[in-house]
């Protein structure tokens, strides 16, 4: 562990401080929304605060792409740099608010994010949250998260904190009081796997429990969760997920009570209380529920994060960042380029990019082409310019630009008194006067989110299958009958099916900001497309074990048997060239890649490792293992070099033990080493056996 | 009357069409959503469409200023070209949408527009609709208005409705209800008024019926009303406001169920029902309610509508009008000069227009400063490319934007979370680092507007009080101690009172698409502000009469007896410079205006006519007469020739009877000649006597 001194040293000016308090003074401070307590010095001060994609819900902020976006960049560079510019925008809003004493939600510096859960379901509707299905890549994005959140100095810049902990992805509509039973096998290869090499190799200074229970203890309160977090050497601060304490009595039913709920949480090791039981701790604490230690201990977490933040202290390294760095242009740059890298490129039939020269007239049509909330995703901030992919094509091209909306994004009509469908007569009319349509479908938080916000009209935000709402499978239905070559656009957090061919398909996330800017620019060719799927995108979810089972097998490209049900793999995604890999050597942990673009223009593409273990009781197909995203000129080779972690020549037996294997496979490509990637990439992969 | 012949050929055409009907089918032509009869080859009609300000609710089309902000530019060419425009549009999407056989709501050739109510009280949420409280400049851009719809050939290009007949202007709560009690000389000096001359001087086609009753009786089956109609010579259809013929017997009282509503409305001459009370035409025939005559000749007048639209000919002069027209680059010009003639500069201290080498800063910040729905104000169309007034300011200006909501537009807090006013501390970071503020306040349609209307959370739309809600108010304070110079944007359709000085205030209405393009030149300096307002600003509704008593005494400019409750005049509005009328002469009819630009800016004005008879008959202060719109250039003089119609050398006696005057005053300046205007606007009036 890093910075164990100052860590110490933190500790010891908690303990020294929260000794000063009367206990009811210390359990204050057990609260997300912990009261000043004047007499010591301490302010006031509110725990929550968000940050998946820049700081969320504080006013204006650059916004990134969406979490599952970051993770389609496959650039761990990228990735660290939207949580540094998040870090410093949340430190200049703080130094300008806390000045005015403004000590309100969601402006403080204990960040709750990443959100590392795995992406195991694709209708689960906060997957877009998550960094996808595959945990090496989420371990690998979500440490540069953190890194890039809590940076590198003694005194951190704001606290990152891994969510949710854990076995956590839906079904929204049941989280309150679901019990998601699972093997030690899937615990061990699957869902613990991020958050240990975050707590491990990244210092994350939160964690935060899960709703559901875990093998039928709430994870807010799990033994066996808790003793996880010390067995890892975890020693930040721990949070229960907002109102997850009263689930103990309302849902779960494992506590009558919330005075016993609360003492049950602070028991196992739940330091503060995003929700309002824990003003039941002094109750506990008369009742003999708990201890005055326990309470003295949490606080003693809690202010250890605080000091760590330099929350005490007259002065910090960070005071000096000014307002004017929140949206600056730089700022919103770094945003495009994250937009650019993240957009995938499905299906292309050679129509892109389109050739400004041939094209004079583009029908735009959709309910995303001018849709602000296809660009935000949720737990977002407000950008104070967003350019929709409407206005992004707008501003790029100068020939005529004709838009329709459509259809409303799910309902069967616009206007309230109309017919059913009553802007496909705009959207076919445009269609037909256009000599290229960019088709713009798919969702947003208000039917792909999270139980409880404010609009999901579908399943608690859930997505009932990976259809396109009804309205858009009319809209491209009419669009299609206008006989025009159709560029496609999903905007959405997760695999959706559109059912139909396209000229060309791009799946664009929800892309933050800049995300009409990077859209035009792919389209006519400014840059090319680079990003990959960081989820398997299924044919349909029907075919996909009970949503509510949490067993990985037939799960994601690592368990799946076949491509039977494989609409797009797992790493898959085109650019306007073709980048192959020549050869592959591993040696002492570093993997060496040649490779050639043998295509007509530069491109960014991302090399991907692969490897699985020679061994009977290995149980995976094969799983990510390192990853680089290239610069590749047009005709020309290049090499890459690739690191490839020890814990990659390990594997877990079906008990759920893992061990060293001696016979491993490393895979080389810039996809999945399977027949149907191969296909849809036109490039084969190159492969190496390693003895151990 | 215009056209006469081919009125006549029409109504013999649709008697020749209507006699082949049964009874039944010409009966089902007298619903708004009348069906086709096949067999005489007559497709189906849907008479709703709305045209306020540009083609509203049928997908993309331009967006115009609000119909209050169209008047505030005191210019007829405009106010006709904004109805050219929208009528070609209109036209574009028929010709499309037609030949898809799409006869859906909103995509039919008869637009109810304009609304010629008379403003009367500050507080009506739909006075946004109309162009404000004077009866000559209603009729007059009325008419602009509705020439521009219905072009000059023998074939219509859209019919224009005049509404809502009559005496209708709020509360819009108890508009299903209400008995508007008014006398003689109210209505004609100024609730028929507008009425009358759209119908002899502009032949308008449709006249829609009120909601309320007028002196007893429901205004869609007015003997009374219905007996002006005919006297004025009127000979287009009439429509019942939709749903109003239900009230009748659910609100009114005056008739026991639905047969006999739709017999009282259809015996009185309401033509065609916006709702679907004439469903029960038939049975109301069976019951000897209503002759078949009757019906027969509704449905005469219907169909001589739809023949005066070339509807059933196989070819009309506006087939050519290709869809590409629509919302094209020309016709957004159109809605930025509106917008920017319409906007009121109401005080400058001379910080206005700012200086682009000093100011290195600009704060822009306030709930309707990145607003779409502060563009659109109500019954709007949708634009595809939207400039807000952060977003015009962004796009004009080099140096650092810096954006804060400041507050939601009405309610206490942005986040549901957080404590009241979470964007004070932000709207205060941002002006403190600023050269300047631009703070955006006002309202929108959510709380100004119709009743029934989603979302409107107060008093049914109408506005409570002329002040800022709380929250815009607290915002107010918290930016002020800032210290920084202050340009107050006010978004609104009708009076507000800030109850703040500011070192400028731009009254902005609900400015259409290019409201921001046209906010940001005007702050620059790249025009200057040159409306006028169409209604007085008072200081206090409360100092009014109940909103409910339709008596005119005391409300308007022309009727109040001091200037004490008035904060900012009919007809004022500042410039960058300052027009003085130097010299009026008037013969036959015309006015002779000298006028100087004394100030340092080239700019237009506005000169206004008032005229008073000087008779003790007369109860009037005065009342316009004439204007014009003018360009003026710095230090330089001009000549106006300006028409006064005769009826201005008229008055209404107490009786209520329009009699000849012998003589008369008029007084030309850019302002009302009432110490209060000659003081905001630094200068006087000319006037002249006029002996008939």
């Amino acid at each position: 562990m890093k910075n164990v001194s100052s860590y110490e040293n933190a500790r010891k000016r908690a303990e020294a401080l929260v000794s000063k308090m009367t206990v009811e003074e210390a359990a204050s401070q057990l609260r997300y929304d912990s009261p000043a307590v004047e007499r010591l010095g301490i302010p006031a001060y509110n725990w929550w605060n968000e940050a998946l994609h820049g700081l969320a819900r504080n006013g204006i902020s650059t916004v990134f792409p969406q979490a599952i976006a970051l993770a389609a960049t496959f650039d761990v560079n990228e990735v660290f740099e939207v949580a540094d510019i998040t870090s410093t925008e949340t430190r200049a809003k703080y130094n300008a608010f806390s000045k005015l004493d403004d000590r309100d939600i969601y402006k403080g510096l204990t960040m709750w994010a990443p959100n590392i859960n795995i992406f195991r379901d694709p209708r689960w509707g906060r997957g877009q949250e998550t960094y996808g299905e595959d945990p090496f890549l989420t371990a690998t994005l979500g440490k540069a998260y953190v890194k890039g959140l809590q940076g590198e100095g003694d005194i951190m810049k704001t606290a990152a904190c891994a969510k949710h902990f854990a076995v956590h992805s839906g079904p929204e509509g049941v989280r309150h009081e679901f019990d998601a039973r699972i093997s030690d096998f899937d615990l061990e290869d699957t869902y613990l796997y991020a958050f240990e090499e975050l707590i491990k190799d990244a210092d994350v200074e939160g964690v935060m429990g899960a709703y559901n229970r875990v093998n039928g203890e709430p994870a807010c309160a799990s033994e066996f969760l808790m003793g996880k977090l010390h067995d890892w050497g975890f020693a930040g601060y721990f949070v229960s997920d907002c109102w997850a304490i009263n689930d103990f009595h309302t849902h779960h039913m494992v506590t009558s009570n919330a005075v016993e709920s609360a003492a049950m949480a602070l028991n196992a090791g739940c330091d503060v209380n995003c929700g309002c039981c824990y003003v039941n701790l002094l109750a506990a604490l008369e009742q003999g529920l708990v201890t005055e230690e326990k309470i003295r201990e949490a606080a003693v977490h809690l202010f250890t994060t605080r000091i760590k933040l330099g929350m005490l202290d007259d002065s910090t390294p960070f005071d000096d960042i000014p307002y004017s760095v929140v949206a600056c242009d730089e700022h919103k740059q770094k945003a495009y380029d994250a937009a650019a890298k993240a957009m995938v490129m499905l299906e292309n039939n050679g129509i892109l990019p389109l050739d400004k020269e041939k094209i004079k007239t583009i029908a735009v049509i959709g309910p995303t082409a001018n849709s602000v909330a296809v660009l935000d995703g949720n737990y977002n901030g407000t950008s104070d310019s967003y350019h929709t992919f409407l206005g992004g094509i707008q501003e790029s091209f100068d020939g005529r630009v004709l838009y329709s909306e459509g259809c409303h994004l799910f309902k069967d009509k616009v206007s309230v008194l109309a017919q059913n469908d009553d802007r496909l007569s705009e959207a076919y009319t445009v269609a037909s006067l256009s000599d290229a349509v960019v088709l713009c479908l798919g969702l947003d938080a208000s039917i792909e989110g999270e139980e409880g916000d404010t609009g999901n009209e579908f399943a608690s935000g859930d997505k009932p299958s990976l259809k396109l709402p009804e309205s858009q499978i009319r809209l491209i239905e009419c669009v299609k009958k206008a006989g025009k070559p159709i560029i496609a656009v999903v905007a959405a957090g997760s695999a959706i099916n559109t059912e139909n061919k396209f000229d060309a398909l791009i799946h664009a996330w929800y892309s933050g900001s800049e995300g009409g800017r990077a859209l035009a620019d792919i389209i006519f060719g400014k840059v090319s497309p680079s990003g990959k799927l960081p989820v398997t995108f299924y044919e349909d979810s029907d075919k996909l074990p009970e949503f509510t089972d949490y067993s990985m097998a037939g799960r994601t490209y690592r368990y799946i048997k076949d491509n039977e049900n494989v609409l797009y793999p797992f790493g898959f995604g085109l650019t306007y060239s073709g980048v192959e890999v020549t050869a592959l050597e591993y040696n002492d942990g570093r993997a060496k890649v040649s490779f050639k673009n043998t295509g007509k223009a530069d491109t960014q593409d991302v090399i991907e490792l692969y490897i699985k273990a020679d061994d009977e009781r290995c149980n995976e197909n094969y799983h990510l293992c390192g990853f680089a995203r290239v610069d590749t000129s047009a005709g020309k080779e290049g090499k890459a070099e690739i690191s490839i972690p020890e814990k990659a020549f390990t594997f877990v037996t079906p008990e759920g033990i893992r061990v060293k294997g001696d016979r491993f496979t490393i895979y080389a490509s810039t996809h999945q080493p399977d027949s149907l990637s191969c296909k849809l990439n036109g490039t084969e992969f190159v492969s190496v056996s390693v003895q151990i």
